[in-house]
Order: structure tokens, then C-alpha cells, then sequence
């Protein structure tokens, strides 16, 4: 009735404006669960970003390096026709609050919908990692906040660099 | 850092009191992602239960016979125990509601800081099953309520078998 | 395509052991919304009841005496046969938090499923009544608090009646 | 102490940019409990839409059309004040998500401030329309998704119009 | 182990645009709780402000000036390093609702990570007020709704004025 | 209009069956935001309990030694009565979920009711506590998981007791 795929593949889709180590921790996890692990930027966001794609994918591909089935890339379009053409199984996301999973709750049954063979599957965030948040960090930054523990060394350096032009 | 097994097992614990359409559309979803799925019955449950634990790993049985890599246990004592001595990677969860999650949540940590290899991964209920439960189940046949479509077949012959009684 | 009933006629079920000024408030609000309104009390319920039903039906009465299209009534067996007896096509619940929210959904879904013609409405509890409810009434006169203005006074002489025995 | 309308009005109030198969279901359910149901726009709506008032009223009129007893409005200024000139009783509104609950909530108690004899009803969105919205249905086909089922037919001609341009 | 600081102070952070009846409940119940409360508005927020700084530090004086012990303020940068600076034990904030409560989660435990010393302390809003705020009041004043009640006289009046220019 | 009690006292109330280092964390916080903390245990709760009440008080003695200002205590009827009994000002809680958050908003709005001068004041579990109960430790010991970190150790010696019986 069912085949298990020979190579199973998850797609973890996000903005990474810019990668948090709650991120960090989740690919770590999702690394162990998937044969292969796709870190996806989706390229056209509504929200206005502060690093460029490029920028993105330089500072993920440095971080996750450490993982030798984690690669990183960035899309276009829907992310369920991405992640069929990637011969993905799995949509990893990670939840941290309530509001949180209704969002994510919509969008997996819209996914469903539209790519019913791709399952998107959730892991909690770890309670150190709770309150972290892309938004949070660039916030906490610009404000003079110690964003050290918060994000992987790569990024504090980036931000330093850029709040230095 | 990390190497996948070479053979991904995930438990799918439960009650099962009985099992419903909503277990069944989710254990459906677990054979896609894993390579080997065990449904494993918390054999000493504080709550009171209808069937038996013989009684529901039969059902079980009857119903989960399509799916090849799919098999059927009970066990006692820690779940995360258990887990690792059947080499599981994953511990596999439903969420239907809010109160699921909150639930869901504090037991997933729990189980984390019990055994940091083993994660807990989330599925969403499919919005035909967000209403659906064991307990509701029952209530609804009790109180003579047409349960068709809510649990498998097998599971209505039994309940009708045993009103009879 | 669809004709509305010449007379529009509501269910208001629950336990009312015993009725709150937030059951009463409801009651008002429904009375104005529907041709006729029925209070409808649940008879064979899981939970352990304070008054009997005939207890419950009589402290009802007195209090929606000043209703004219207000009726009381008791019921066994599903909530939706009941009320398709009646020739209701809606079914009345007040909402006062989250939680009560999740628990209505999942009846309200389940309760269209048995019979699609009748809706559940659901009315957000006024704020002055958000925090009462039958058990925490009980619980605060066992404990001696004053329950002035959280029950309609019939009730209030009951209590007082019963704990004098 | 109270009487009912000798004819009950309500009002379904809302951005409708543009109208979803989940706000059809609300309207053919509230079409059932009401003797007349408004569906009513918001003209000077905060939020920036994609069709204009007058191509929301088009459309709604187009996909109302079958049912006798439902119109097509739009209002400026305070909704109370708007159902009061109406003559309604009641406002319509549906709930899919916790958030849409407490949105909704607050909404309901100003609403009774300023107008205590008009109710705020609430239904629960069916489960097989709880992940639609207009903004996703506009993302999705923004981003080339299909979105048959998601929208009236007359929406998904229009949308394609306007994407034509 | 600890000792208790001689003179208890509390900030109580916000916009404040403008302070509503909501705001001077909590500053009261506050102002009972320590010896000395600072109502401090955050100066460079990222929202667009109707009220200009200097016009909300006048509103807030002439509504707190009946409460010897509260004063009133603003702050740029980081909350905890104010809080610091004024020698307080703790930040007070008032929870309305469930997504209050996330955000305010998430903002308590990361001021803490930054200032473990400092407190956030968590007061209910008092039912009455649950449904109001600052961005509900302006857009009822907006659309020509009464906003008696909501607001102390002194917010009402320059509501006024400034819909005059 | 209000004066600050020249010493301020808090109740924090529980059943502490037993007291987990997630008490111990309020406790400690507790501690330094109010002159004196009276750390007390419900008599007679619904709830069966694990330990005696003699027992819950000799366990938190000896855990709160540490602080001068902490005493433990018990009381019988309502918690308002006993606060004011002791001329506390307020009542401190932990809130480590959305459900807590609702039984608690619950509580706080009735206890307002009854003792409007004394406030209920919410500090938000540490997120390194946030999945801790003392159901869940009881639970976890039972089933012969290790439960160090999770409870003081006096607490841990005595479950051993306990089960050795």
C-alpha cells in the first residue's frame, strides 16, 4: 500500500532574516531524522528583509557545515512544488507558541491540499529556544541588547558589520 | 555529527480505547515517513478503559494489516524506555486542538530531557478527524449515535458485540 | 433554495447544578433572538450532581418565569435528536474561554455531522459573568464565600436549604 | 419582557476581499436561522484591498443570488450603528481559530456596549473550510496555486482577470 | 540569601497612546503593590504614534496626579537597562488575553536573560476592561463611537481637539 | 488615595503535593519581590493526595530554610480569607501554560470579587520549569523514571520512602 522512500528528504522552509540558534538546534534535530535535510529560503517574502538572499545563504551555508546531510537553498513559487520537485516527503517546521501552531495549522492542510503526499511535520521548539525569534534578535540588536547566546557566531558578526556601515 | 539509522523506526503510542479513523488516518501518514511504525499500547493506564489490552491490539491488528511496515505492541513503564529499546528514532503525535498541544508539549520536553536522542514529531489531525475521539466515540454509541465513519469496521462490530452483552 | 421555519425555535442544553446569573444572562439574550427558547437539562450526565433534575427543573422554572417563549424541559440520549424532536433549528451554548471554545467546537462539528440542519450558535459570555460557573459556585459556598450575585436568589435559598440538612 | 421581531435581521459583516467558499457556507447556515441576512462590506476598511468595494458587491451579488432571502450592502462608520438602522437584531460571524476567537471576543463586548439589544452570533467555520481566508486565497494565487474549491467560481474568473492586467 | 530592597520600585512600561481606563486600573492596582510605580513610555516604538511623547507624558501626569507614589516618564533603549537604572525590582504589565500572553511570555523570559534580577510581574485585566485598548479606542473615536468610559476625561478631551485641527 | 503597607506580605498557595523545583524557582523569585512570603498548603483539597499535609510542610521547611524571609503554613476555607487573615496584599501564582492562564484568570477575577484589596500576581514559569508539575514528577517516579533536577532533594528522598513501604 505504502513504499517508504529509498532516501527520505525533508525541505525546512523559512525566512532565516537571520538564522537563530532555535533554528539551529532544529535542523540539528531534523538532521537526525531525515536521510537529507534541505534548509530553503523562500526568496520572494512578503516582509521586508534585513540580509539579502545571498547574505542568508552565505551565513546558513557557514552554519551549517558542522552537518554533512544538511544543504541549503532558496526558492520560488509554492513551497509544496518546490519541495515535490526536490522529491521531498517532509515540510520540517518547528512551533514555539500557540499562535505559532494555528498558522502552521492552516498552512499544512492548505499544503495537504494542494500536495497531498507530502506530510509536514512539526517539533516543538526546546525550551532554551522558546522565546527566541528572528524578529526578537534584530529588535534586541538594534537596541544595544547582548545578542550572544542567541544567535550562531556568524550571524553576531554580520549584524555588528552591517549596523557598523 | 550525526548518522541517519539505517532503518528509521518510529512508536505511534496511544490508548486505542478503541482505535478510531482519526489513529488510522494518522498511522497511515506515519508509514510514509518511517521505514518501520509500531503502534504501542500503554499497557497500565490510569484511565479506565472499555476494551481490554488483548481486545485492542487485535482491532489494531485487523486494522493496520494493509500497511507492511506497520506492527502492533503494548508496553509498560516509561514510553521513552521503551522507545529506545526498540531503537526508535521518532515518537509520533497527533495534534487535533490547543489543549492537545499544550499536553503534547510538556510531555515532549519531558521525554527530551528523559532521552535526548528520541524526538517527538507532530502531525496535524486532518480537519475530517479534528473532532473525532476515543471518548467520543464511545459517548456518542452510548447514548445510541450512529458512529459510522468515525472508527473502522471492525471497531463498530465490536462495540456493537459488546452492548449486546 | 432554503425557506426559514414560520416559527425559529432554539435548545439551550446544559447541567445547570445550579443555574448562574451567566446561564440567566444567556437565557435573556436568547429569549430576544428566537421565537421560542427551550432550557433543556441534560438527564443522565457523567457528572455527579449537588441538585436532582427535578430539583434543577423547578429552580429553572421560577427563574424563567418572567420569559413569556421561554419553556424548561428535560432530555435523555443525543442532544441533536432531541432538538430535531423539538423542530429546533438551532442549538444555543454561551462561551466564556478558550477552552470552553475547544470543547464546543468539537461538539458543534460533531453534533452538524449527525444532523446538518441544525446549528450551533454560540454567544460570548458577558464579561461581569466570565469567571462564574455552576462547580466554582458550589465551591465557593462550601467554603463559606458569599455567592450574592453570581446565582438568581431561588437559587441562593436552595443552597443555603441544603447545607442545612 | 421581551419580544421577538416580527422579523428577525441579521448582519454578516466583513472585508470580503475577495468572498471564500468559507464565507458561502456561513451565509447559506445564517441564511437558515435568519428570516433576512445582510451581507454587508466594510467601505472604509484600514487594510488595503485588491477589488474594490464595488467589485466585492458584484461578486457577492453574483454568488448570493440563489438564496431568496440574503442581500448585498456596504457601510461606512460604526457596524452597531449601521445593524441598528437596519433593524437588526444580530450580527453573524464566523470563528475558524483561537485567534479568530479573541479578536472576536473583543470585538462582541465593545459592540454590546455601545448597542446592548444587537447580539454578536458566532458559528464555528466547518471543518472543511477552517484553513481558507482571503489573504490565503489571494497568496496562493498569487503564487500560481490552484484554487478551485477554495472560492466561488465568479472569484476565481475575476481573479484571473485581474492578474490578465 | 536575599534581602529585600528598602524601597520597592515598579516600572510599568507602555505605549500609552493614550493611556485608557484599562492602563489606570493597573496603575492604581499597582501603585497598592510598591512603594514606588514609574509609568514610563518606551520613546522610539515602532509603531506610528498619534499622540506625540510630550502629549501622552502630559495626559499620563494629569490622570496619575491623584497617586503620591506613581510618576511618570520615558526611556529609549533597551527596558531592563531602564529598569536598572531606576533601581527597580520589577516591570509590571497588565494581560488582557491569550495573545497578550504569548507576546508577554516571550518578552518576560528574554528580559530576564538579560536582567535575571528584574521581575516581570503579571497583573490580570480587570474584567471590565478586557476588551478595551488603546488602538480599539482610537479607531471607535475614528468612526464617531462614544469612547465615555474608556478613557479618562482628560484623553477624551484632547481626542476632541485633535479631531477639530 | 492609597498608602503602601508598611511591610508587604504575600500568599503563595498551592497543594506542593509534593513541592517541585518549579515552586522552589517562584518561591525564590517570590521572595524578593515582597518583605515576607508565606508559602501556603489548602488543607483540604478535592484532589487525593500523595502526601500528608504534615508531610508537604515538614518538605517545604526544609526547602525554604534558606530564606529568612519565606515561612510555610496551611490554611482551610477561602484562600481571600486567609490572606487577609494574615494582612497580605497579595496573592502570588505561576502561570506555565494557556490552560493555567484560564483557571487562573478565573480564580483571580473571583478573588477580586470577594478581597478587592488584594491583588493576584502571575510570574511566568522559567522556561527551564515550564514542564513540570508535581503530577507529572509522581507519574515519572512511578514509573521508575530519574527525577533529579525536577524535585529539591529532601522531596526525592521521600518518594524513595515512600515506595519502599
Amino acid at each position: 500500500m505504502n513504499t517508504t522512500p529509498a532516501s527520505a528528504v525533508a525541505i525546512y522552509p523559512g525566512s532565516f532574516d537571520p538564522i537563530t540558534n532555535g533554528h539551529l538546534d532544529l535542523i540539528e534535530r531534523g538532521a537526525r531524522l531525515f536521510d537529507r535535510l534541505i534548509v530553503a529560503i523562500l526568496r520572494h517574502d512578503a516582509k521586508q528583509s534585513l540580509f539579502s538572499v545571498a547574505e542568508r545563504m552565505e551565513m546558513l551555508s557557514e552554519v551549517v557545515g558542522a552537518f554533512p546531510n544538511v544543504s541549503v537553498d532558496c526558492f520560488d513559487g509554492l513551497l509544496v512544488d518546490y519541495a515535490a520537485r526536490q522529491n521531498a516527503t517532509a515540510i520540517l517546521r518547528g512551533i514555539r507558541a500557540i499562535s505559532d501552531y494555528e498558522y502552521e495549522l492552516q498552512m499544512a492542510l492548505m499544503n495537504r491540499r494542494l500536495q497531498p503526499r507530502i506530510e509536514t511535520i512539526f517539533l516543538m521548539a526546546g525550551e532554551a529556544y522558546s522565546f527566541i525569534s528572528s524578529r526578537l534578535v534584530k529588535e534586541l540588536f538594534s537596541l544595544g541588547g547582548n545578542i550572544s547566546g542567541l544567535v550562531p557566531p556568524p550571524v553576531e558578526i554580520r549584524l555588528r558589520q552591517k549596523s557598523e556601515i
